[in-house]
């Protein structure tokens, strides 16, 4: 019966074999080998990209990996280097610094060499890219072997050049979803799709964040805040999705390689959980946030200036065109001479590796009253035990070091990003916050040495909280960014600071995003890449202002019939790119004098467009480009009438 | 000289007092004036919306804390009565279920009477709203007070009724920041504005979460995640500012009311945290993620699948019209008469509050293992020290009470989201999301009593944290959201399982996202309210599908020159409400038969556009709405050929 039953359902619907119909339960075996077809072609035709993004993450992860795995290597030899050249000071000097200015010149001209668009960060041209704007090259895959070798150079050198690895991590990322994007297009035949290259895109810029730091939350919802203005919740799902299978990934191999027990966060904190803050410290966390946000105004400020220095002066622009790696050698010898740690280096804590200073500035002891009465040494190696001794001076105690650390590090850190090497500036940041932070910390746990009397109960003041909060502060005003405080929870797998952190964050935002454009738009601005501001104060009278109001209205039509010369004429005549062509141009959208500048910013924005026809009445009467939002924009905030 | 200086600016430039120039320092007394001008000029400028969202969030959060307060003590009552009432076995169980049958009756008459859109949780409703569907009425300030009050009611039932308070709170939320910004516009005579206003109702989304849970981060995205598709950045810092003013004012009151030392979360939890779990049990937890997916899977079938019935039901539809307090009052009392304590209520540690369900079931010592050798008593009265002995039977066993648990709050909680009340479904979707995880981690802890073996080290499985992310996982599936993992650690202060919480939520996600539609979707569709769906599958091919496949060609244009009685002709002969009149029109934006799907599906979720016409070389040729639209997104995943 089963077999007859098995057979009038073959014949009338898909064949079956004569081995198939004489095999035990027939109809069980046919409906299990269904079931799996119909899960295949779920996953396939619903699951295709999560395929494609779980692959990028677990790559990203191994890059990352691996990378950490050979500079440790590097600089495990260089410190071998330095403890066994002997007494002399000269060799002692130059173990010191030879070996990063020979790290950082290969760096330079390996990267350079292969290709001019390496250096630096990544992440203002990928922000223009995102925008729309198409930049060369910028996403070959051959740029990657130049990042990777040139970035790992860089980061050998440690804490003397003091640089980190986010931004290019983020460029890696988005070069291998690229690539990757065009492998699967010439393997399914498909055309390349804009949209859908984006979408990719968006997503790997947040793998590249998690497989850093090990951190998918922060991940995702930093590189949208930095990346994007706009975007879908689809887009975010798929980023989250990206960016757990490559935190996963990173922080398994660190199970594997028998680094850690388990997964867990990277600089692990140990604050205290009951009461982890007095309810009026809160004041002193928003007043550290508007600290932080003042500084970031000033570095900003500074950086950016110094930027357009050293690409205006004619001596340094002249060195930079010509002969990169040595601008890169001069550069790296003074700020490697300056962290020598038997000289000035002694009050840089230089000896500590940048994931030494985190460990050491979260630490949960106050320095200031543990050294009141007991001065600890400054030993000969650095004591991993404690990490912080590192920071004292016996004359200028803990707040002299800090203090100094902060001033020194600050033009350091500036003269750093104007070498032209892949690297990223994003880690040097957060770890300045943090020493603003402990040095609040400090002070307030010195003032109130039993704490801040509250409800009768008093608990001592953790300085490690203020280097919470100070680093989260000072990295998300620099970069525009409130995802930084989660960053700083997910990093240290404690979250008891959330709403300090969080009030900390979003002061120091508020002054740093009223004053300064962010690192990375200051970045965009000093390299004179293409740029759509952001609609700033969007009081009630912003969303009046529309498009017939600033459209350029000068543009040329072309009719389909319009003779050769006349087209020549026209073309000649002017130096736009494009022209509406009245019968056929190929448009998907137009924009109305009606529209609004908050609606035509809006897809602007979305769409990654960069000018667009306006019509009134069926006919084109205008157009707007980035170059007229802007003027509208700055318009709005800056109205012409009050101008003079 | 000071003075002359003084009087020579003054003279020039703004009037000066002679007062002014006779005290001590005009110059410097001027420049402090004028920098206050300056300042006071910027705040107003770029901050007159930081105001609203500071004030929607602080009375937000006064409200949460009142309606909590007044709440504490309804139930206390409660307690006490049944507690005093004697021995009686019919007093008791009078006094246990008469107490919620009459609240519950009058929340729903009370706040039917006022306004009958009071009733169910809201985020459906607003959700429509906010994709640009006009529903009368519903974000009127009357609503305010029939909200508040029936809110009050359902929740001093407890947990025998089994509700919360977050979806309420949303339209709560909502509410008051629509009418703020109806008398912000009032008062500066402004006309309203639609996107404006929009924006400052995602703001206040977030708001509602936050004050519910004081949680801010989760706040945030898991309002975007429910209502928006697309978002702006700017939105986003605007919700974080508001949700952070809310959360913060929200603990604040707690401290102030001395029922907490310090600003901390919720639901404290004091998990391990060296290490937390083995690497081996991420496995565990990705499996209990798809578990949990699974069973969400079911209950959004048997949920919707019941209101539909209700809603139809020739009976229980006339008496839903008809006589809702008495439909309420019958549901109620069955619920009530299931949970009494001594009856079955036994089995659903139903003296339990549904705070007190969450804190006992993220308690990180396992029952299961506690339970093998003595057995808890079962005591007259609640312990409060030793709140998981509720979940404890000697008969039944851990296992057997949270199974049970599981089965008879699956569908009563169904049956209680069909009484028209104003409540939540958040909160109880979790607390069974917790037992889901607790039971998987008691049989763990059970199959592995000493733990997994994991390098020669071993550390007990702590339930709790699986409790922690089944929550998490089926919240976030029956939600379709990914930030109920990130709510999971605000709640309870950690992160020490960040990973492998994620991890379960996005395998939850990814089985109820491809096979049921979310809570919210489910109640719009059951609602009947407009609802234009997701693309699903983005694979490539449907990035080629374009306006021209699928608009709507039978339009009919009006010039502006007809005369009156074809125009009467016209629209007399169609049913739709918009015509395109070709002379002047006031649109903003028209689509072009070469706009993709994809192009126009963006489109309208970010615009909240519900239509738009189509042109061609000028000229109008079609039209798109939600119905085209989702005509062409379901032939995207159900191709026509492939229907017969």
């Amino acid at each position: 019966m089963e077999e007859l039953v098995g057979l009038r359902e073959g014949s009338s619907g898909d064949p079956v074999t004569l081995r198939e119909l004489w095999g035990p339960c027939p109809r069980i075996r046919r409906g299990v080998r269904g079931g799996l077809e119909w899960l295949k072609q779920k996953l396939f035709r619903l699951g295709e990209d999560w395929y494609f993004l779980m692959t990028l993450g677990v790559l990203m992860a191994l890059v990352s990996y691996a990378m950490n795995f050979a500079i440790g290597r590097v600089v495990r030899a260089h410190q071998w280097l330095y403890g066994e050249i002997g007494d002399s000071p000269l060799l002692r000097y130059l173990s010191w610094t030879v070996y990063p200015v020979a790290l950082v010149s290969f760096s330079s001209g390996f990267s350079q060499s292969i290709t001019p668009s390496s250096g630096g960060s990544g992440i203002p041209e990928l922000k223009t890219m995102l925008a729309g704007v198409i930049l060369e090259d910028y996403l070959d895959i051959k740029n990657f072997g130049a990042k990777v070798v040139g970035l790992s150079c860089t980061l050998a050198t440690g804490s003397t050049l003091f640089l980190g690895k986010v931004g290019p991590f983020v460029h890696l990322s988005v070069m291998i979803a690229a690539y990757l994007g065009r492998v699967r297009t010439a393997t399914i035949g498909e055309p390349e799709n804009k949209s859908k290259q984006n979408e990719m895109l968006v997503a790997a810029a947040a793998v590249g964040v998690a497989t850093v730091f090990g951190a998918p939350f922060s991940g995702v919802l930093f590189s949208i805040e930095v990346m994007s203005s706009h975007f879908s919740v689809w887009d975010y799902w798929r980023g989250f999705f990206a960016a757990t299978c490559g935190a996963f990934m990173f922080r398994l191999l660190a199970v594997f390689n028998s680094e850690q027990e388990t997964i867990t966060s990277l600089y692990k904190t140990s604050f205290r959980v009951d009461v982890p803050f007095n309810l009026p410290e809160i004041f002193f966390f928003v007043a550290l946030g508007g600290i932080c946000g003042v500084l970031s105004c000033a570095y900003l400020f500074c950086q950016r200036t110094f930027l357009s220095f050293i690409k205006s002066n004619r001596f340094s622009s002249k060195l930079l065109a010509t002969s990169k790696p040595v601008y890169s050698a001069l550069a790296t010898l003074l700020l490697a001479s300056i962290t020598y740690p038997p000289g000035v280096g002694h009050l840089l804590a230089s000896r500590l590796s940048m994931k030494q200073h985190l460990d050491s500035l979260f630490d949960n002891h106050s320095w200031a009253l543990m050294t009141q009465n007991s001065s600890p040494p400054w030993p000969e190696e650095l004591d991993p035990q404690h990490l912080w001794w590192e920071w004292y001076h016996p004359q200028f105690t803990i707040f002299g070091t800090l203090a100094f650390f902060l001033v020194m590090k600050f033009w350091m850190l500036i003269l750093a990003t104007t070498i032209p090497i892949p690297a990223g500036y994003f880690m040097p940041i957060f770890i300045l916050g943090a020493v603003i932070g402990r040095l609040l910390g400090e002070a307030l746990a010195v003032a109130f040495p039993e704490g801040i009397v509250a409800g009768g109960v008093t608990n001592p003041i953790m300085p490690g909280g203020y280097a919470l909060a100070g680093a989260a502060a000072f990295s998300g005003a620099v970069t525009h960014t409130i995802s930084t405080a989660l960053l700083a929870f997910e990093l240290t797998g404690q979250i008891v600071h959330a709403l300090p952190v969080l009030m900390a964050v979003l002061a120091a935002n508020a002054i740093a995003q009223s004053c300064q454009p962010s690192f990375y738009d200051g970045t965009i601005i000093v390299k004179k890449l293409p740029y759509l501001p952001w609609i700033l104060g969007r009081n009630i009278s912003s969303h009046r202002v529309r498009v017939e109001h600033f459209m350029n209205r000068s543009i040329n039509t072309l009719a389909k019939d319009t003779p050769l010369e006349e087209v020549v004429k026209v073309v000649t005549s002017t130096d736009v790119a494009e022209y509406p062509l009245v019968e056929s141009t190929p448009v998907t959208l137009t924009l109305f004098s009606e529209t609004t500048l908050h609606q035509a910013h809006n897809l602007f924005k979305l769409l990654n467009l960069q000018s667009l026809f306006v019509t009134s009445r069926g006919r084109a009467v205008g157009y707007v480009s980035w170059v007229e939002m802007k003027k509208a924009i700055s318009n709005l905030t800056n109205p012409p009438a009050q101008k003079s």
